[in-house]
């Protein structure tokens, strides 16, 4: 595994048969009140919270901390309010409006690859810092040394999937904690947590480690070591 | 629910991203021996043991209990060695050199639609009894009323995903248990153990409640009742 590189961790949420959402890509409520305040804590002990453009474009979130207390307390110890936000954005798609921009105080970069659309990275060079990375896609290791070097050594990954897969497929993620609900969202073509290409071959499995499993609102929260 | 029906339980294992093999389907082993036991021990513990004819046309499993010992303990008790083994197959599709047939004794059940071909229901009803149930596709829950009857009281469903969701949907469901595996399989495509159609709305969600959480070999074993 890479060194010089951020402490990653992914978080995330899925019913109880493996689906983040409807096969429309609906968001279905799968946690509760003490997983949403688990999930802010742990964005606001990150020094950056990273999400994939597709995320951005489905449910253009904020990813600010919710909680004003853990807010006070960040800029207390001398930093901003809410984590760096991050999208990893090979062509510069992020929409000048998105909530990620409209939402909170504190820095924001957009990871974008060499052939994004220079107008496109000028209008966002002025909402956010640019990282370049990669050709035609960002590369995501060399995105991570980039964000190591920026002094993020704390990475919070929320999504989406291809993302999700992508890092842990690139060796760059260190845990993944996920929220297993307690329900069932069934259908074949319902998202998961993790897409992108997947493995062929039982030896191309990315090996897990149970770290902690803790019954939390009315489901479980597995944390897996990547090893 | 539907009270005249025998007590069902689905069993399955998943990767800690929900998937049950790779894209291309190729079967992949996701727990280990504790969990194997586990598993023979609810087949033993069961009336009757039923799957898919997806399932038995893409892993020909035979749905014995392996353990000689409990193959025993159920002669002692005056049972046949293996449960039932029922094959849900609407259109009689079951090969008849299929494992379920080779191997182990007890009774099989196939169970067809009033649309399946004369010819093949002929064949097979030389090596099982023929359940008929519903016109185009197996009516699940006339099924369950016909199990019932023939005095299977505790029913064991092993996938695949098109059976365990239309079983779950249909209000014929108690209790699943799913064993989660230490490894990341990802992929788009790759199966989750329930797919068909899936929900469109919340609402539509089938509640669970977490009845026990068991760590067992590298992974966890949930147990879901079904509310």
């Amino acid at each position: 595994m890479l060194k010089d590189r951020p402490f990653t961790f992914i978080n995330s949420a899925m019913s109880a048969d493996g689906k983040i959402s409807t096969k429309k890509r609906k968001q279905v409520k799968i946690s509760g009140k003490t997983d949403f305040d688990r999930v802010d804590g742990l964005r606001a002990g990150s020094d950056a919270v990273m999400v994939g453009i597709g995320t951005v474009l489905a449910d253009d979130p904020s990813l600010t901390v919710k909680s004003e207390e853990r807010r006070r307390k960040r800029v207390e110890s001398g930093l901003d309010e809410n984590p760096v936000r991050i999208v990893v954005d090979s062509q510069a798609r992020t929409p000048l409006d998105a909530d990620i921009f409209k939402k909170g105080t504190g820095k924001r970069i957009i990871v974008v690859s060499r052939s994004a659309p220079a107008d496109r990275v000028e209008a966002l060079s002025k909402k956010a810092e640019i990282l370049v990375a990669g050709e035609c896609q960002v590369d995501l290791v060399e995105m991570a040394h980039g964000l190591k070097n920026r002094e993020i050594n704390r990475l919070m990954v929320e999504g989406g999937a291809t993302l999700n897969w992508g890092m842990v497929r690139s060796g760059l993620v260190d845990e993944i904690s996920v929220f297993v609900g307690n329900l069932i969202i069934g259908g074949k073509d319902a998202p998961t947590f993790m897409d992108g290409e997947g493995i062929l071959e039982r030896e191309e499995a990315i090996g897990l480690e149970l770290k902690k499993f803790e019954p939390m609102d009315e489901g479980i929260v597995l944390t897996w070591r990547v090893k």
